[in-house]
């Protein structure tokens, strides 16, 4: 289903910065391109920066040559025609007021009817000034429609989350607000929904009756590079575990909807999280491990401890890999673990969902034990995108062993090169009013509640908590041995495009 | 699992037709030359035709290297040296003294220890008569074992199959009696009970709460070819339900046994034909459909009716495709119907299982209903081998649509060229003395007195139940409308070598 986005005007705050370049201006040109944006639309960049609307158009142009390959020249430049730049100090009203006219001036030469989107890509410092000076000096006031989208981190414990909300919604309904999570934008994740409703083969066996453990990896190859600054005040906790990986449980365990419509949709995550087991402190030592990258070798090479890379301070007691337990204590998922890691300068990178499926009488094929496998339903996000599910079978010419195999379905090999990125999705859902996709205040609050405990603890306790695992590895021992006390162990990412070879 | 097979002499009767050459001997010669028999067995080729040992041993060479691409002429070579001749008139005590003479000199050249399989590859009017001379000539009072092989068909209807196992089992015990039903030694016949008990996943919805109907088809494009005189009197109910479809139906429907021993199996599938709904005449007609082919067209070529075919009586009632409903009454399968089809000239050679699951809620894809297509576990026994899953997935970059997709597993791309045959598979199981895929007496029976209330209903009402259908098509419309009374319609046969292309 195509639906056409209303005319409107975009407002980029950090529209000079790496967020826009990479992301935000290519979206914006697969949604011109494809034609989901017709010609009545305008982009506001904002930033400190001294620039001409020519200098910004330009670079706009460039950002979506780089980064979108086989772009029509003529296509970038008529759609990088409607790119304007204003020069900002968002700390002062008197900016506001060049804006405003600048938005008014738009609204009439691109009939937008008044619909304004603020796209805020730049420090969250900033995230509570700018809608509260987007309202007070009145930019909010149209007949059209005003959303605005905030970039994570939304605060960085639940009062600080708490007071950004609390500026936020003095300016925008809670409804108009629209707090990004990039991974909720991705092809798989959004797809879990669909495996599982439309599926009845599934939902039929989604249950503690069933799974025996849940498992979701987002490993990554890469060190924290040039983001030391902030990274050395987040780790893998807040960058990674308080929003993408909590996202993720809770679309695999969310109760079904009543309907497919966002709310439905938004209540029963939040659901999840209100069943989440929140952790004592003797709770997080058992079932939260801490660790930091050490020296490795990745491809051969040898690569630094996360210590003495650049900007880490030396004595720096960052995570850079969590690996948890969590316990969801409501009828559905009462006995079924989900386990979580995700770490730096892993061997692979890859976002998964492991679904492992209890088994049945061992007795039947007790002297395969070995070679009897549960069955594993693997959702594969990233870097390949499919399904896959490991079942057993018989070998060719025998009757009495057993041979795991595989079936697969990777999504990507029915992509074409259009295939859209999480962030053209979330945007052309913002831009329809389509929250789905979009965190709500209540599940940013409970998940927040739910990471405090864990950093607390950690904070209470910061040298017995902190391990290390050797850069290139699939993290510590330790999560190994939390999983092994369960009788479990951690199933290695798979590669989904090996099996048309 | 490799077992090696015990030294043994191995007697076929019919050893001129047509079955020895294209089936025994190449799968005898398998055997041999993956070193599962090494030189330890003798082969006595029995028939009424005037052959030399010599010109026997030609005869076998000849049938491996048109049958067996690829084999080695030493190894052919070597391998006919194990084979003998003996000439004999069935009907005649004096024969079985040959053949004991024979035999015995055999056992001391071979070391058989007495050990010693007859196989019976000849016409039906024989099955009698054979075993009650092995055993009144002494033939079958050595020190070892003693196994008899019973091609189809066993008996035309109960009566005459009571009679027939009556007399031989008056000389074997009913586990020396192995009843063969190639359809058995199919690889992914046999893969059946492995996806099914080795795969809780499937094994936990492998029921009436989760499974709406199963379909199991076997067409094939051929016509009766030079068959007529045995096919005229059998038609596509004994030829095909009787035997391999309804052993298809067992292989799905069965209850797990408490382990997987040889009669452990046997007794869960003879459960089933116990729950079979035995049909009186109404229910026949509602139920079972009865068609002949007519003239069409099969890949451009227009091909004659069955009633114009060599040897077939122009007036036959005949039938060359029946399908069935059939009711499984126990608690595992109340209220899930089992459609069979099966028949010849029909647009495709394909013996495929078809489960379909129960849908979820429509509600939460009400939007979506043509595109919500239901779960389908495909079993694919020939010519494709493999498993496919057809799920219901997200289509790319949209959040609200529905694309049927399938994962599938293809069993062929794991083959080598020595993947074995179900003849194969069949003789070498009977060697070592292993049953399972053998038909034990009282699954003859009760498929008999099943098979003999569809004939009885069809002979008292000839006219009214046969239809007919075009050659090349899958079969009488009335096949299609007994589905469509129950709100269902035939899944077309697939493809599973597409999925890589």
């Amino acid at each position: 289903m195509i639906h056409s986005i209303p005319n409107a005007s975009i407002v980029i705050f950090g529209a000079t910065g790496d967020l826009a370049h990479r992301k935000l201006f290519p979206a914006l040109y697969q949604l011109y391109q494809k034609g989901h944006m017709k010609e009545n639309f305008s982009v506001v960049g904002v930033s400190r920066k001294e620039y001409s609307h020519e200098e910004f158009q330009k670079d706009v142009y460039g950002a979506i040559e780089e980064h979108t390959p086989g772009a029509e020249t003529e296509k970038i430049k008529k759609f990088a025609s409607h790119f304007y730049y204003l020069k900002m100090d968002v700390t002062s009203e008197k900016s506001y007021h060049d804006l405003e006219e600048l938005l008014n001036s738009l609204d009439r030469d691109y009939s937008t009817n008044g619909n304004r989107l603020y796209y805020l890509a730049m420090a969250p410092s900033f995230f509570g000034t700018i809608p509260t000076f987007l309202k007070s000096e009145g930019i909010t006031n149209t007949e059209g429609w005003q959303r605005i989208v905030i970039e994570k981190p939304f605060g960085h414990d639940l009062p600080s989350a708490t007071e950004l909300n609390k500026e936020i919604q003095q300016s925008f309904n809670e409804n108009d607000i629209y707090r990004i999570d990039h991974y909720l934008g991705k092809e798989m994740v959004q797809n879990i929904q669909v495996i599982r409703f439309g599926n009845a083969i599934f939902e039929s066996i989604w249950n503690n009756k069933y799974i025996d453990s849940v498992q979701i990896t987002s490993s990554e190859t890469l060190g924290v590079e040039d983001r030391a600054p902030y990274y050395e005040k987040s780790g893998a906790l807040l960058d990674m575990v308080q929003n993408h990986m909590l996202q993720m449980v809770m679309m695999v365990a969310m109760e079904p909807p009543g309907e497919l419509k966002p709310e439905h949709i938004r209540d029963e995550k939040v659901k999840v999280l209100r069943s989440l087991r929140f952790f004592n402190e003797e709770e997080v030592q058992k079932n939260v491990v801490r660790a930091q990258y050490g020296e490795g070798k990745m491809k051969g090479e040898t690569v630094p401890a996360y210590l003495n890379e650049d900007k880490v301070d030396p004595e720096s007691k960052t995570e850079t890999f969590v690996a948890a337990k969590l316990f969801i204590d409501n009828f559905r998922w009462t006995g079924v673990p989900f386990y979580i890691r995700t770490g730096k300068r892993m061997a692979v990178k890859s976002t998964e969902i492991v679904i492992q499926f209890k088994q049945g009488p061992m007795a039947l094929y007790h002297a395969n034990k070995e070679q009897y496998q549960p069955n594993l339903l693997r959702i594969h996000i990233q870097p390949d995108e499919g399904v896959s599910l490991t079942l057993n079978a018989k070998p060719k010419g025998d009757t009495s062993d057993l041979l795991p195999i595989d079936m697969s379905y990777n999504n990507q090999a029915t992509a074409d090169m259009n295939s859209p990125e999480a962030y053209e999705k979330l945007i052309h859902d913002c831009l329809l009013g389509k929250s789905t996709y979009f965190t709500r205040w209540d599940e940013v609050a409970l998940s927040w509640e739910f990471i405090d405990r864990i950093t607390s603890a950690w904070h209470n306790n910061p040298d017995a908590s902190l391990t290390h695992y050797e850069s290139g590895s699939m993290g510590p021992v330790e999560a190994d041995e939390m999983l092994q006390r369960d009788g479990h162990s951690w199933w290695e990412p798979t590669n989904l495009r090996k099996d048309c070879d």
